[in-house]
């Protein structure tokens, strides 16, 4: 009989816990206990994880006893104080907080991208931003085959990954502005901890994350930065504009990539994404079938279309990406990350 | 005294009408006779413009006795078959709409990037494309400045390009959902005459026209195009993906240039677009300032921000770009396109 993993969820009451204990009902190892934790406000609340309900625990230094997979999803904080805990009691920690992700001697994986990373972990695996994961999962097969030299990209980033507040305010803007009311000072969007807020209801903000010097906000940089740890490739140039638009669920992307190869056709782009793992082509235009974030929620694959050749640069090639960014982008990529460590032996 | 102009409005009780009667109150030469034309099934409906109400009258070819400069905005056909007529009757047509904008005989004008233009007129000058319209106008002072060698853009485009049906449809759309109801089937989004129609709300969709043979839609084409055009120059490279996102007015873009000149720093940038007539530079990261849709709503400028240099190649350069899509994409600058004419000297 193969062995039980026990796995605890660490924010199991956020955007992400929420997915997390969704998707764990149909992850491909053997579940053992599953424990749920988060700050000791919500200590004692009891929710479901398939069949089963769970009461949540408050996270202290001693909640990670005889567990095997712990996913960090409470914030970048609590994975530099609780994470080391979780190690220290035997646990492999998958982070989907920023905090480790540049950080050397952390993995930064993807498993359809670079699963032989998982090897080198050191007790914590960072699962890369949302929008890095879906653009680096279509992005791959193409890298792998033809070169990319070049990656300009603008984001059409969900509300959702700001998290539940910052949901339930737009979706408190939209009730008042369609009842000709004025709406609540906004407090969570487009970034919560930063000192402006803004409507998002009928509304685009070219802000996500806190702004850096270098003019880009962290969200571009995060992309930049993760996207070139991620192919292994500092050579690859990748500059962004990262935006926020109204919607709940799915993560948007206009991608434009130079590739390296000479000759390169739109074809040539469908085949290799027709096949690669995780990605799901959707373009054909004659009937107007194309990637969008209402179908991409709650789906797993990434989904492509839009290919088209620049007219003036036939190495240049635009694409259009979109994925569930709770799911592919945190909670799903986790859970394979935590299957690919069961299938390579590593936990 | 100076003359006073009679003006007619073809197309007055549609999105682009609308704008274009309040905007008339605000137009700087003598405004004589304001002659209202729509469908049959639209005359006799009365209508404000200023203090003035004004009955609709059906299109006919005998509409034009008597008028100096007439607006066409009801579709492309509608130019065609009674843009001649206007002419004829001795008026001088400025065409909202997609028809003539690429016939070499048809000057393509944006006041404060090509004035020149209009003295070639036969006629009729095409009012450009709203999602060209406030990028040319932000590209053309880097472009006299620095050169351009090339424009690549990614456009968040409001739902009033595609009409007031379109509107209603989304914020019906809206209503539905709010009251967790199923929504009506969608007729108008994407595109109206096209075979199939998606829900907008709390979504974005990656075609605004119809698609071409080369994979482009027809809105991308018109940025690519038209920029082309209307600075003169084929040789500056424009590529674009056109995108819809559930804002009622104001378009938003993201656009990426190379420079042709070396060393051209943040600061030029703005320097030159502080200075630039129609332009206002919003851009300052320690206050989060930059331009939002719902901000630019009923406003005349085109707002620019978040510039940023790329971090891989010194000529790139990144700016969001937003204005009102009614008003300088379409009504505002046709009235500008007329205002140029009186100060010309050509009408």
């Amino acid at each position: 009989m193969s062995k039980a993993y026990n796995v605890a969820i660490v924010g199991a009451t956020g955007a992400v816990g929420e997915q997390l204990r969704e998707l764990l009902t149909d992850v491909n190892f053997q579940l053992g206990e599953i424990r749920l934790l988060a700050s000791a406000r919500s200590a004692g609340r009891k929710l479901n994880v398939g069949d089963q309900e769970i009461e949540v625990q408050e996270l202290t230094h001693d909640s990670f006893d005889g567990i095997d997979i712990a996913f960090f999803s409470a914030g970048g904080d609590r994975t530099k104080e609780f994470g080391q805990s979780a190690i220290d009691a035997g646990a492999i920690v998958v982070d989907n907080t920023s905090a480790f992700r540049m950080d050397p001697e952390t993995p930064l994986v993807v498993p359809e991208v670079n699963p032989d990373q998982l090897k080198n972990n050191k007790g914590l695996i960072a699962n890369p931003n949302c929008s890095t994961i879906q653009m680096v999962a279509a992005l791959k097969p193409i890298y792998d085959k033809f070169g990319i030299s070049r990656v300009i990209a603008s984001t059409y980033q969900a509300v959702s990954g700001a998290g539940l507040h910052a949901i339930e305010e737009m979706l408190n803007q939209y009730k008042a502005i369609l009842a000709g009311e004025e709406i609540d000072a906004p407090q969570y969007l487009p970034v919560g901890g930063d000192k402006k807020h803004y409507q998002m209801a009928f509304n685009v903000l070219p802000q996500i994350d806190k702004f850096q010097d270098n003019h880009y906000t962290f969200e571009e940089m995060k992309m930049t930065n993760e996207t070139k740890k991620i192919l292994g490739d500092d050579q690859v140039a990748v500059s962004t504009t990262a935006v926020r638009v109204p919607v709940i669920k799915g993560h948007s992307e206009s991608v434009y990539i130079e590739v390296k190869e000479d000759g390169v056709t739109i074809e040539d782009i469908m085949a290799v994404l027709k096949d690669a793992p995780g990605i799901v082509l959707e373009d054909d235009i004659d009937n107007q079938v194309y990637p969008q974030p209402i179908k991409a929620a709650s789906e797993r694959g990434t989904f492509v279309g839009r290919i088209r050749q620049d007219l003036d640069f036939e190495r240049g090639f635009h694409m259009w990406i979109v994925s569930d960014n709770l799911w592919k982008g945190a909670a799903l990529n986790s859970i394979q990350i935590a299957e690919s460590l069961v299938d390579q032996g590593l936990v």
